[in-house]
């Protein structure tokens, strides 16, 4: 089964509330400013999978549905993760995402910037609609995080010496925390104790870092027509994720010095960043990787076996299958 | 009197409560890592004049004097506003500010980027802090009015047909709409009426109006070591600010278009720069730039006058003079 077509099946029940969360998003993104409301249609041609906003929802089903408290907040947390997004497109000098060209290639920096701005700003106004203090300290913890964790990988950029344990506070931060806040908002807002809500926040963080390990190993196992991109972006722009970690682990001869090479490199040549795509997709790091995937991915479900059993609980551990065997 | 010894007089009676929030603001801006901390500390060097913490207490202290909720709106605002500077030098490829290198000449646009999404992330955490939902729902339509304003000024870049209607709006979305969202959300909190609140509301962005055309003048008619950056700035970044507006109306001839030449030039030759703020700088432009600064300020004034006298009143109303009468 496609990824698209399980992703519906598992949404089924949240189907109606997905599109109602999509059309308050758009509403919400648009400026009385023609310029900002182009860059912004722009970046909402293509939407993503939908999957924090279903985090959210299914974590707040999982106790008492208040769809009018969580409609606001899912909205806020999918624009904070555009807003990122277009920010993390400029700072990447990215050039397209999802087949599209980005905002900063399209209108140049500046307006990037103050879209991604103005973005934060209406996120504001959608968490403050909430009215639960409690979810904009959530907010406002989780943005600072994101926000760090792009820092740290700014500084390990062109670094070969990255260790897994940096590697996963960095996807923590960067990726996971936000995924954890779906969650641990969601059941919040359910009437959540704080003993679940502690939970759910830890299911999120580990879902979230299955979810980038995954997203690491298909970039150097996928295809440009699966994931949207070529094979081995990311060595190509200096990141050294977990795939690569592992294979410098085995100091196989050359090959350290060959991905030094490639990473000291500003544009390094193609021809060498398909030789260590090669060499790391065929070797035993990808295995290791699904490997360490699995053992986040077995912890989000543990954790999940503390709830009731319901249809919510069962989407929530079948996204997490989903999340380690999905191919984009 | 100096500027310095005007304000010092002026702030006399918040001055315990004003290092407060600058104390605060400090603690707050900090984060886990030392790359953010060293580009806030960098860019938190260089204070500002405090007007807009000033204009929060007051307009607090109109009424009901509630501290412990001003604190963290004030810190917020201040924080926010930091937050926009960082990222507008990146939009303006600025190198230097109040004397010191930018963030982005200093540790790149990428860094500069992230603090100012941490420092609004923070922002949102201090807002939370106040508990109160009509301060999120202002402090939120303010950035975005911000941000909205930077993109007018953006797309009026090298135009020389700017109206004044035009710069109006610009302004008042950039500049003046933060002071006045400082004066609402002090009387706000200090339990105002909406009659109270909307007249503070107004009186914040009409001192504000002020403030930026008299801004506007000084690039002007200051001098570098005045103004901390050579006059004739905004004209060598191809914007058109209300002297230049005034002056072009009087059509004289050959002016119109050496201006439309250096507005067209990426970098304009010095001495053409330097002819043309003479030119401004010794016509009525200024003089009726300042009568419309007064026409604003006056404005701001009256409004006032609805309140009850009291030392805050008083203040205020100091204020709106040393706005038009400063000189840097």
């Amino acid at each position: 089964m496609s990824d698209t077509a399980t992703l519906s099946r598992l949404f089924s029940g949240i189907e109606t509330d997905l599109d109602i969360v999509d059309v308050t998003f758009h509403e919400r993104a648009t400026s009385g400013l023609e310029m900002l409301n182009t860059a912004s249609a722009h970046v909402l041609k293509s939407p993503g999978k939908r999957l924090r906003t279903a985090l959210t929802l299914l974590s707040g089903k999982l106790l008492t549905y208040r769809f009018e408290k969580l409609l606001p907040m899912s909205v806020a947390f999918e624009m904070v993760h555009l807003a990122t997004l277009v920010h993390d497109d400029i700072i990447d000098h990215a050039t397209t995402r999802r087949g599209l060209p980005t905002v900063n290639a399209r209108y140049g920096n500046a307006v990037a910037i103050l879209l991604g701005d103005y973005l934060f700003a209406k996120t504001a106004g959608l968490i403050a609609d909430v009215e639960d203090f409690r979810i904009d300290h959530l907010f406002s913890e989780t943005v600072a995080n994101v926000c760090e964790g792009t820092i740290l990988e700014l500084l390990s950029v062109r670094q070969s010496g990255v260790t897994v344990d940096h590697y996963i506070d960095r996807i923590s931060r960067k990726t996971a925390c936000l995924m954890s806040a779906c969650c641990k908002g969601g059941v919040t807002l359910g009437g959540g104790s704080d003993a679940q809500i502690a939970l759910m926040e830890q299911y999120g963080l580990n879902l979230g870092i299955a979810f980038q390990i995954i997203d690491d190993v298909l970039d150097y196992v996928g295809t440009e027509e699966s994931i949207g991109k070529p094979a081995g972006n990311d060595l190509r722009q200096g990141l050294v994720t977990l795939p690569l970690i592992y294979a410098l682990r085995s100091q196989q001869n050359g090959y350290v010095e060959h991905v030094d090479h490639i990473l000291r490199a500003e544009t390094p040549p193609d021809a060498d960043v398909r030789d260590v795509v090669a060499w790391v997709a065929e070797g035993p790091a990808i295995d290791e990787s699904f490997a360490l995937a699995r053992h986040y991915s077995a912890r989000a479900l543990a954790l999940l076996s503390e709830f009731p059993a319901s249809p919510e609980r069962e989407v929530l551990e079948q996204l997490v299958d989903f999340v380690v065997d999905r191919s984009r």
